[in-house]
């Protein structure tokens, strides 16, 4: 079988194709035939030795995927040979609060992720996906979307009348304003591009800020608001915006910090103005397989669809990665088997 | 000016026209001429007698309404003259945590309510409602809509892909229709008669379950959620429906105990199916002005309309009453001044 | 080795004692010989044929105990050859939220129990227990300790200076009593009997009710706390005690459902009284394993150490349950091996 | 009588001695004689013109303290002449989640605050203190006891057998010292000082840290914890220690943000730790009246004793700020009347 892998040297010009073993499923274990991975920028970080730059043995990037169940292992009770499954991407992380020993059971790294013909894991891993998807819009729920879902709902608790405000058109916003819309909220989309914008009106938004145009646009929230602030931000870009989204929030809002886009250390993080919001920061890394499956309700209710941006083949991967790196996309960047 | 009073003899042929002098607003108190109430099957049970019934002085019935603010008191800031407001059933609880002293704050007993053409109530007892509303709708808000609320918002923290059990179509389970499907959830509404199953699935219900036709609807809960059961259960039936709703409920399910509609009290409470389930019943009594003023922000949001069954003139007050005792209606009763 | 079994007949006489072959572990599994373990009144109820009575194959009784690791399966890595542990409950659940698949996974009803020299427990159904409590006072844990601490900690919240009510002096009542000492709350027992009234008083209990020279015990936790009425209540009578504990509720209360002990039906259970009080009844189920951990911490940082009434050596089992039946006793019965 | 008011120069060296007559109570209101007021840093704060730079009017400072109602206005019923009672630090927050209107209402600026002989203020605004407590004591409660009670059990919801980390031995951290152990909580607290190390675990702390002496205190944390991070940590210092506090957190845990003693701007905000640890941040601004007297109530039940450093006379007031500037104290500073 083909896969590609990375490390012990970084950066997407040394992610290579690979021959490998197709591998024999263990007890409790599943043997899947991959039909499409999703793109996340972690897995650019991975690619780029941003999170694991001790890596000594090469590594499978990609956590994000959906499969066929072609063999199962002995005592294996939750699929069967033929169902479409997802793996999730904290493997461990089944429900309830997540311990620090899930650190060491993400896919993509440190586990070998996806970008593989086929792969082997554990049943527990593994979550069934909402009938209605193709296989490229079913590739993009594990980091993207249950993100966006332990925002939204689990921490977010956002609900009918809420304003809900959320930091460009990638991944986790659009599934974030997909959300929101469902829960009754009223969703204010930032860009820096007008196309984008229009974009995200078109899929539900009803407001959208240029905050190439108004810098201030924890301003522009205010006034949509009427001085009373959002309900629930959703933070992306980590060091430039942390400080805007405190002084959009209503008193006794929240922010689920997900990303760090323009840097992972923010300079000048204020506190004076936090106080006085009584604001929440929540930090939410993915979330657990309790919470993939509640999700997956919900879009099976919905026949909600991911956004899918462009859909490149398996022999093209790392023209998809150099595609994330230089391009504009919105929604999600998909690679099919 | 013109009212209607109750007691110290009860029953609706007790209920009688009156003439009082219009009221002055002290300091912090607002002059409101009423435009329209709505009416609630406590306020039938204050009238019988039921809730009150060693009250030596007439009352006031009816504790749900809406009017324009004629005169304001001496330190009146929250409001100007011509604005429309609608009361808050629990006078006193403005936020946070009911306490004891509210029992002694609800209008239509034991304070005088709201059938009558002007009244005079303190500034901080009232809300703005949405601008988009009638004044019949805008009357049905302050019980039926609140304790909807505070049902499936507050206590049920219902979620999209979430399934929420209504039982019967008055006004607190159409609200509760109403918001379920703003926050996503799939609703299944019971009823024992078809044309009222059919209009509640063309205001967006997703199942619908004749209970006269099919006794053990809790079954049917069972196999629309395929086993499962449902997350959240509007319980207004009391004494004939408790069981079956802890047995139409998911593991760590919620049942918001609302009403007593078959009667007060519950022959045979089974505990083992509540242990087995983990459920947790919450009690509910409408609900604080700042639930009230929340679920405004929801309802303004979406242009949301309250489903008003029939309106009668303040003349044939006593009629609405007969109407309600006597007939099946869809929704709200609404008396217009 | 030695164990008992019950069924298809019921009834403590035909509890006998049989000859098993010593199992062996399978992957992940462990195979612990037991020291101790502690009866439940559930215990009681299986091999009475309460809880099972369509049972066609003989059971082994009993839930709670404690033994050491003898021999560790394949790919086991939680523990070691020689280690103390604990079995949990309900085995397949770990953390979040229980499902209905749980309820086929509880010990000693409908999967085998741990009144049997040897066992063999899948690794993940299994916890580390403190090191200060000897294997009697380790043996009480699963059921009456994590069910205290599901409805003390996890639902009740409870918090210092709030008002608990525990009703009698069983192991559960004793165990959230303990607890609720931890945290700082005021705690009520009630007791038709006044040595373990004094008992209790003895253990930190603040007050003590004896419900017998005094039926309307509510009224007592209104005058004990100036009409506030309790903040949590723990339910352990079932039919005989709902109606009274929702009376002595505050005004946005709780009260833990967790037993039966008076009959599994509550005749009348009133709605107004709950409505009034903005009551919450949540049903507990013992709890997670997670929850057990998080106990266990509390138990090991105080020292606590649990209220064992009497201990009964393996081969008088059944003259333990008989004791259980007949006597008075207060805390718990354990059986040692 | 005599106050002290501030502004619209700044400084403690603007501080000055002032008469005004007595303040006469309108409707609704008490008229106050004051025993004790205690000092917080946001008082120096706001004479060295850090709060309120545009001031144009002289301002009384000081929010918190404790006096006799000397005489009540028309209307009043929560209090009778001859009672103890505080002030809210925020007049308007009486229950429930704060508001963008409750910035204005903070005694001690915008509002005149307590440095007076006598004050006028709202019923509302007012709560009984514990009777066991001398005046100097009572006076500590509104900012500082009010804050880590908030922080510890609102939005901490610590409980028995968590970790609960403390920065420094200011009046907040002692009395987030004092609730964490009334609930049952592993304490450390850090300080530069090995004397005041010694008293924090004198008064039940069970950890202490010399965060001199060992800059890497999280590292402490975590081999405390052995390896398990904390679960709740109060975070007084802002700028230099928020990174280390996320640090020291379990997955899961969460941060008070309550404090900017070494600055008011974090430079270099890491976000890639807080994801990894799901960390949460709450920041903190106080409480509501119903915290006060929830708190209240915990410290009557306990007998529970604020920790005062030092009382100064009225006439030495501005003595009491210099001291508070230059010296080491260990708990709250007071001025008695």
């Amino acid at each position: 079988m083909k896969a590609y892998q990375i490390g012990p040297e970084f950066g997407r010009e040394h992610l290579k194709s690979i021959e490998r073993a197709v591998p024999e499923p263990g007890p409790g274990e599943v043997l899947i035939q991959m039909r499409a991975v999703s793109l996340n920028s972690r897995d650019l970080g991975v690619i780029n030795g941003f999170y694991f730059p001790s890596l000594t043995e090469p590594l499978i990037p990609v956590s994000d995927g959906v499969g066929e169940v072609i063999r199962i292992g002995k005592g294996v009770t939750r699929f069967q040979e033929g169902e479409r499954v997802s793996a999730i991407f904290t493997q461990s992380w089944l429900s309830g609060e997540a311990t620090r020993a899930n650190w060491r059971s993400t896919l993509g790294g440190p586990l070998d992720g996806l970008l593989s013909e086929y792969v082997v894991l554990p049943e527990e891993g593994l979550v069934r996906v909402p009938e209605h998807l193709t296989n490229a819009e079913a590739a993009t729920l594990p980091c993207a979307a249950v993100t966006a879902w332990h925002a939204i709902v689990e921490e977010g608790e956002v609900k009918a009348g809420d304003t809900v405000v959320l930091q460009g058109t990638g991944g986790v916003s659009i599934f974030a304003l997909q959300f929101a819309k469902l829960l009754g909220a009223s969703v204010i989309v930032t860009s820096s591009q007008e196309e984008k914008g229009a974009r995200a009106l078109s899929l539900g938004a009803d407001h959208f800020l240029n905050y190439k145009t108004r810098r201030d646009w924890e301003q522009g929230v205010l006034d949509i608001t009427e001085g009373r602030g959002a309900d629930h931000i959703v933070d992306l870009g980590g060091a430039d915006t942390l400080n805007r989204s405190i002084r959009a929030l209503r008193v006794g809002g929240r922010i689920s910090l997900v990303g760090l886009l323009s840097g992972p250390s923010v300079e000048g993080f204020e506190i004076v103005p936090a106080i006085q919001r009584r604001a929440r920061l929540q930090a939410v890394n993915v979330g657990s397989r309790s919470m993939f499956e509640t999700m997956n309700r919900a879009i099976a209710l919905h026949g909600l669809r991911p956004v899918v941006d462009r859909i490149f083949p398996f022999a093209e991967a790392v023209e998809a990665f150099r595609y994330m790196e230089r391009e504009s996309y919105f929604g999600k960047l998909v690679i099919e088997f």
